[in-house]
């Protein structure tokens, strides 16, 4: 057994993070370009004093992935004898000019992990269905022009939700023991012409939002009949379902613990 | 009295368009950079077989604001015979990349004109109301820290309402004859951290609706009681008035005419 409590020589916050995803290679530190986690890290750095601070995700976001409410934790120096407004707004200062920001900080006790005390995550997919392409929400969207059928997608939809093998819907790449996952909820709604595709679930296979998003665009355009989607899941195969939307439309909303570490009271 | 009708050897097409006026001059042409009509007239010229092709818009947008539903018509030469899924179509493939993207294209008859046809325009003014500097939503926002009193604010607002002399919040630019409009909405809400602010009305003068929302900030933050708008307002003296709000928060989200061109019955 880990143990991922805190050592003795840092005092632990837990951070709420808003980035434009399109500038980075994901959440995680890569040799191959510029992270969510090392901007942060480095802005944290100077807020500590020009000592280390180290961070652990609730969700490791992909290259081109947005946040509107990332949680994750910073470790800092014990000595660093600061308040939550002054590492909201000392990291955000430092940040600048990247589009990522810290929403809210709270002190967190040692025992806390923003990755292992999570109990759900949340994410939108948003589609842009219009003849035209996207203006105001470039890089932010999935944009399909056919006019897709709703009602199609949420009955396809509605195969996924509940605990499955999602094997179907995994990554190559997916690190996880086994592909068993609790859906609890893949709704879609439409917004003007967006397409709103919201989900939660306590969490998620690598790529397994945006499989599943690719394959019931299938079903909204007519290639394939929602039945289909209830074969892909039971083939256990991720060759019997549909292709990976595009990283643009993702956005990780929300996570969820079981007591709000930001809530005031 | 000015005849605005197309001459006969043009065709007359209408044209909703959206764009992120943040890379923009604004819409009108100018020496200093790339406008949104330079752009659009270029990109359908290559359309009409390079023929040159002029714009009229419902609504010049200043440099930086954006667009969701701007609405211009085009005089094509007649003799270009073409679809209204060829004009939007081949103007957005020659607008690529920029974020500029016609919705929606339409046959209108000569006499009708996109500016002086128009009976009403809609903005809508975007304030990111949080500590934390916008992220996700940069560039498109006005950011105010400190927290706004919405009740204030349109308790305010309400003075503005209805058939007034504009002159204090009429920029000293303005070309119009005189500053009596009538304003028909101006309505606040909170949405999560944003305030919306909806406005309409048959005409604005030039940066109106960035001196209002300047304005009703002030109230907002507690820097004015609400009542100092009314007087502000019967001053008639733009220095009476508060500070123009930044370009980024301001969006043109709709035309309306006695019948919608784009209606497709």
């Amino acid at each position: 057994m880990i143990d991922d409590s805190a050592p003795p020589h840092v005092r632990r916050w837990a951070i709420r993070v808003e980035f434009d995803g399109r500038h980075y290679v994901g959440w995680q530190r890569q040799k191959s370009g510029l992270s969510v986690q090392q901007l942060i890290e480095e802005a944290a750095y100077r807020v500590a004093a020009n000592r280390p601070v180290s961070s652990i995700t609730a969700g490791r976001t992909d290259s081109g992935v947005h946040a509107a409410g990332l949680v994750a934790h910073l470790d800092f120096p014990a000595e660093a004898n600061i308040t939550a407004k002054a590492v909201r707004d000392g990291i955000n200062y430092h940040l600048k000019p990247h589009p990522i920001a810290i929403l809210e900080a709270a002190l967190v006790p040692p025992h806390w992990n923003a990755r292992f005390s999570a109990t759900w995550r949340r994410y939108c997919y948003t589609i842009l269905n219009r003849p035209a392409r996207p203006a105001l929400l470039d890089g932010t969207v999935w944009h399909i022009r056919q006019s897709l059928d709703l009602d199609a997608m949420q009955q396809a939809a509605n195969y996924l939700i509940g605990w499955h093998d999602f094997s179907s819907f995994r990554a190559a790449a997916c690190q996880a023991r086994d592909a068993l996952r609790t859906l609890d909820e893949l709704s879609i709604t439409r917004q003007d012409d967006k397409i709103l595709i919201h989900t939660q679930a306590r969490s998620f296979l690598h790529h397994q939002v945006r499989n599943m998003v690719g394959t019931l665009a299938l079903v909204g355009s007519g290639q394939w009949p929602a039945e289909r989607v209830k074969q892909a899941l039971e083939a256990k195969d991720r060759c019997k379902a549909g292709p990976t939307a595009p990283a643009d439309g993702l956005c990780l909303m929300d996570v969820g613990y079981p007591e709000n570490p930001f809530d005031p009271s």
